[in-house]
């Protein structure tokens, strides 16, 4: 038995905190004696940005690990490295990055496989992150791009002697569940999570202290380099053109837009821009657009930001084609080159054409597709894990970083021009907080895209549970309410010529058969972006949150408070910014049950448009209640009690230059203050830290509403930024 | 960039004929310097049964290999080993053991993982088997128990160039298909395929000869040790009893059976037998079973085997758990030990132990539960693929393996007593061949358990599509009907107490309520169930075949004659024996579409209760016909012509000594001889070669019926098995 022999190498283990006090640690792994095989290939050694040091400080400073770190230990194998990592026996685990189809993994395995058809609880993800968070108020990074396997507290040894035999009869039938509690219980064998690297002999692991749950969450993203902070009209509403648009018909639907006062801020142009898009030449297709100067102007006239759809894989024809050829994979994607964007030579060559013929143009953002990967299908495409790159990374490697590298060379063209972008991607990895990419899928599952909105804010992700087809006006409502009230308000009507709410049925749609009483529809769907959009500022100021404390955007409940223990399982609720709970409606539900968490009180939300008719109903926290929903218009948005809720009057874009006309909600007798961020809402020069301020909203009975800017002697550059217009008393 | 470098070595490729002309080839790739990592744990080096070479003699003798075996080339990387196997153009592959969810392989990527729950297309299988089968007539196999990777043609390098630019306009929107034949056309990329080993550095490929594709099977069955023979009471009717009963009610059950005429040879108790059975303590529960022995008796009076549930993971209350404790895995299953069954001792302590209890007590057969892989559920069980086995494998290899060690264990008991057993086991892979177990699965999709009987015939397995849950009586008649063409008629009943005929609603069956007018159901029933009856001594003469020649009972239309290319996409259709062409009839389908191959006419099976309305139906092959299925009782079953089909007299069990009454149906003018197989149906004597003969049948207009034994001067041990009552002209 060689073998047996062969595969136990005892393992050291380092540890090292990484800035004294700022609460991150990091522990390596390696064999005893020996060079690891090797070196491990890590997403941390591919960051987008260094950590926000700064912002670290000003965190709680932690003295002890939030662990005992010589407990984390190594076991070699012939099949990689075997990580044991300390899990305490009340302790329950979230994260690892967009799982789409379960929320806790106490007691389950995961494989962090990167692919854009996670059909079931595998750990198959789009952007897989191998963190996971406890709810003891730490995280844990494995710092590897392999796919490695997570099991939680799943399996132990057996016991070391037998036990005398049971009596007679005590044999029972395996218990089914039939109720949600069992259902949820979790199945806890062991004290310890294991993670297999496999193909590794060494492997980092990283330490994030809290105390709480969410702050060990903020110092993994602050930790990545901060939250991605988006530009102010990325906050707007996006649309995407049907597919077979030409230059006339594109210019025809934004003309539409505006004359429907649809709210619109983004226009998407699909693949059929290109020459050639599987793979992609990056060509305009001049046929179709005999003039995209001039439909970029027009567009810009109309307030319109451009988005292009592509991917990474570079088509015979294109002409960056040959410079890329030597700094590309060994295997092709539809004929087309993977470029290797951990090489500069392949990063230069590509950003610096896109930024020649598309940026300098003013286009201000892409949609960088296929970059995840689709293997088990009839005709898989995408390059295999065995694939072989020049920089020494392999297939399996490639594809963990695959998302977060394109995204980064992307968003350096306009990190070098000083103006934001916000795009779109369909893949990502771990460290990804700063890039300013919001995931999406081609599932469309209307309960796993919710879960997409509530998992991805474990791990330091944007995602956009977009709006496509529709079964019915219904689903098109209840799908645009949830959307609004994400990271991104993206309805992709790539798949019809007249927008969805002008005809729902993409047969009709594409026969140009508008629906009868489409005017009705039309008027629902308007109200649900005029949400979106008098919602712009108090999710900009969430977002500044999370760029500036790591706090993400949208958050499971258990984030808030891992002690209200009926906040672990809840996968369709999340909390939207500081003080908005969001329960969204599934098409043909017409009663809701909601959990308001404990700590406060509720009261749900209401505007012009919404919930006008229940008045202001107000909920002790820590229950249940079944909310009833027999028209579009009701929306579980519950307003933490005691909240100043900054609603914009609809604008019909936010543009570059907007003015944002403000009342201010006021929810409850003695509401905190709210902190509106402000700076220039396009340019990266919030970074260095002169030209940004906070104003601070205050609301007393007796005082009405009064506010200052909390960094004293700091005008923000855009003073007109925001005119209050009064306050609103709701409860 | 020194990963590169260190993951690019050469690799030495040695071929060698096994044995001279007999159509086998072995090509062992290893690392050009230094030793492997580790030496590969293979399915070869834990068979059951050495290769049945003399019956490989008997094949066509072939010269030179099916494809150049110097074109089949190694790369190593970090990850492991890459195999390149050469693929002409128009060559088709097909194989991979049992797959659930396709037929077709080529231009597909495959994941070899055993597990429980493949709901997607992605290579998951309780029994994946490493070997493809190419319609230009050969096979291949990748003697590995990792989890190896195959990539069917569907990658390849890019250009080394550019192209010149795509005219203007020339985009096409990606094409979507909306009819089968483009659905089902091969999306072919290059001229090879690719293998991806993990984790090893060598590796062994079997090459097999054809020349035609069945003949490649053929091989691969014989080098495998031939097919499996069952006992003659094996091919009867099995019906496994509800979960709960004790001792009293599974005699009551027994007694029922026999009084209703419902044919029945194997009654199988499932987990609540035993004090515990998650894991497994291997002791009778005597609170329920006060004395088996005179169960057993009272059983084997109404000549009933005795099948019983279990599973390998061993309870500490077992008799066996401290002797196993030393030999077993690292880590427990259901708190239970994991036997290592690749050392002696284990196999000794567990197989010994089974003897005494059991066998000796004539239990002849056992269902080798959960010995595959459920990782990715809620509360996963079963090992780790990064479990360690003190034999040297890991829980990968153990996993592709443990079906097989299993088998053999228990089979083993058996062989030793020369007394044939046929068992259920959840979990298989290469070369399993000789095993008298068949896979089965929980999952009950119809298409998928269709697909399952037609893709097992590919590698060496057999399958039942057993018959549990049914939505209505339609779904009961329909799945028996398929699962009595199978090679185990198996009624899984555990989840209901009275017959399924008698109650088809489990709810209702489980408390007590008669169906109103079950009396008519249990009569479609049982005719259904002597069909099967009818069919035993032409299925135990093809089982012959299988384990002679290497023939699959059950195969795909493909299998037979590859260039008829419609054959190449029928995954609802297959051939059952040597002239049976079976086209199961999916619940809630009246009109069913069947392909009949080319190359000679077919004629409608009909019996007393099936087809009796249609008169002999004869067509032409090589057409698509819409097989009308009003009733119940129309069964899309076709004779090929000129067949004589030997149907035995219904018998209520075939037990340890049957007589068979037979009457020949002729189907056609001009009916080739059909062969019987005779032998004592019992014991191993067939394998000393001294004891069996073949009865060749022969019917001429003129003459009449007519046998002769074909081996001269050497009688069947059992010469009163057949009694030929004569023939029926069918057509």
């Amino acid at each position: 038995m060689p073998r047996a022999e062969s595969s136990s190498h005892e393992v050291t283990s380092t540890a090292i905190e990484i800035y004294p006090g700022l609460g991150v640690w990091r522990v390596s792994l390696k064999p005893a004696w020996g060079e690891p095989t090797g070196s491990p290939v890590t997403s941390s050694s591919h960051r987008a940005l260094p950590p926000a040091r700064e912002a670290l400080a000003e965190m709680v400073p932690v003295a002890e690990p939030p662990i005992p770190l010589a407990a984390i230990t190594g076991r070699l194998a012939q099949r990689g490295i075997l990580v044991e990592i300390p899990l305490g026996s009340t302790e329950e685990v979230y994260g690892l990055g967009l799982q789409l189809k379960s929320l806790r993994q106490t007691g389950k395995k995961k494989t962090l496989r990167v692919n854009s058809d996670p059909i079931a609880d595998t750990g198959d993800s789009h952007a897989p992150v191998p963190f996971y968070i406890s709810t003891a108020g730490y995280g844990v990074l494995v710092d590897t791009t392999r796919y490695a396997s997570f099991y939680f507290a799943s399996h132990k040894a057996p016991a070391p002697h037998s036990q005398p035999p049971a009596e007679a009869g005590d044999w029972k039938p395996a218990y089914i569940a039939t109720n949600t509690e069992d259902l949820y219980r979790t199945k806890r064998v062991s004290s310890f999570v294991q993670v297999e690297v496999p193909f590794e002999s060494a492997v980092d692991i990283f330490v994030f202290a809290g105390p709480t749950m969410l702050d060990a969450v903020r110092r993994y993203n602050l930790y990545s380099g901060g939250g991605a902070l988006p530009p102010l009209w990325g906050l707007g509403i996006w649309y995407r053109a049907f597919g077979k648009f030409n230059q006339r018909e594109v210019l025809g639907l934004a003309s539409e837009l505006r004359a429907a006062r649809m709210p619109c801020d983004v226009l998407g142009l699909e693949p059929g821009w290109q020459t050639k898009a599987y793979s992609c030449s990056y060509l305009w297709n001049s046929g179709s657009f005999p003039d995209p100067d001039a439909m970029i102007a027009e567009l810009r006239r109309q307030h319109f930001e451009i988005n292009l759809w592509e991917h990474a894989f570079v088509h015979p024809t294109s002409p960056i084609f040959d410079a890329l050829r030597p700094v590309s994979g060994d295997l092709a994607v539809w004929k087309g080159l993977v470029p290797d964007f951990t090489l500069s030579v392949a990063r230069d060559v590509f950003a610096g054409y896109h930024c020649k013929a598309f940026v300098e143009k003013d286009i201000t953002g892409f949609k960088l597709d296929e970059c995840d990967h689709s293997d088990f299908i009839a005709s898989p495409w995408s390059f295999p894990e065995h694939s072989a790159f020049p920089g020494g990374l392999d297939g399996e490697e490639m594809h963990s970083l695959f998302g977060n590298l394109y995204a980064r060379t992307m968003w350096n063209i306009f990190r070098e021009r000083n103006f934001r972008t916000y795009s779109e991607v369909r893949s990502g990895h771990a460290f990804a907080a700063p890039l300013p990419f919001v995931l999406y899928s081609d599932l469309y599952d209307q309960r796993d895209f919710l879960r997409g909105v509530i998992n991805s804010g474990f791990s330091g992700q944007l995602w956009s549970p977009e709006v496509r087809q529709c079964a019915s006006e219904e689903d098109l409502i209840r799908r645009l309410q949830m959307v609004v009230l994400s990271p991104q308000a993206l309805i992709n009507a790539w798949m019809v010529p007249m927008p969805p709410w002008r005809q729902f049925d993409g047969e009709k749609n594409r026969a140009g058969e508008l629906m009868p009483g489409w005017e009705a529809l039309e008027g629902q769907a308007r109200a649900v972006l005029e949400l979106r959009m008098q919602l712009v500022p108090y999710l900009y100021s969430s977002f500044a949150q999370y760029h500036f404390c790591g706090t993400p955007v949208c958050r499971a409940l258990v984030l808030d408070d891992p002690d209200d223990l009926a906040n672990g399982m809840i996968d369709d609720q999340y909390v939207l910014g500081p003080h908005l709970l969001v329960a969204p409606i599934m098409t043909g539900q017409t009663t809701r049950r909601v959990y308001l968490p404990r700590g406060n009180a509720w009261i749900l939300f209401s505007n012009k448009d919404f919930n006008t008719s229940q008045g202001a109903m107000r909920y002790e926290g820590g229950q249940w209640i079944d909310f009833e929903a027999p028209g579009l218009n009701a929306l579980p948005v519950f307003v933490r009690e005691n909240t100043l809720l900054p609603l914009a009057e609809a604008l019909p874009f936010v543009g570059r230059e907007p003015r944002f006309k403000l009342t201010i909600q006021v929810y409850g007798n003695a509401p905190a203050d709210f902190k509106l961020y402000c700076d220039d809402g396009l340019s990266y020069d919030f970074e260095n830290g002169a030209s940004y301020n906070w104003l601070a909203l205050s609301w007393r009975k007796e005082t009405g509403l009064t506010s200052r800017l909390t960094i004293a002697g700091r005008p923000p550059p855009r003073e007109d930024l925001y005119e209050i217009v009064g306050a609103e008393v709701v409860a």
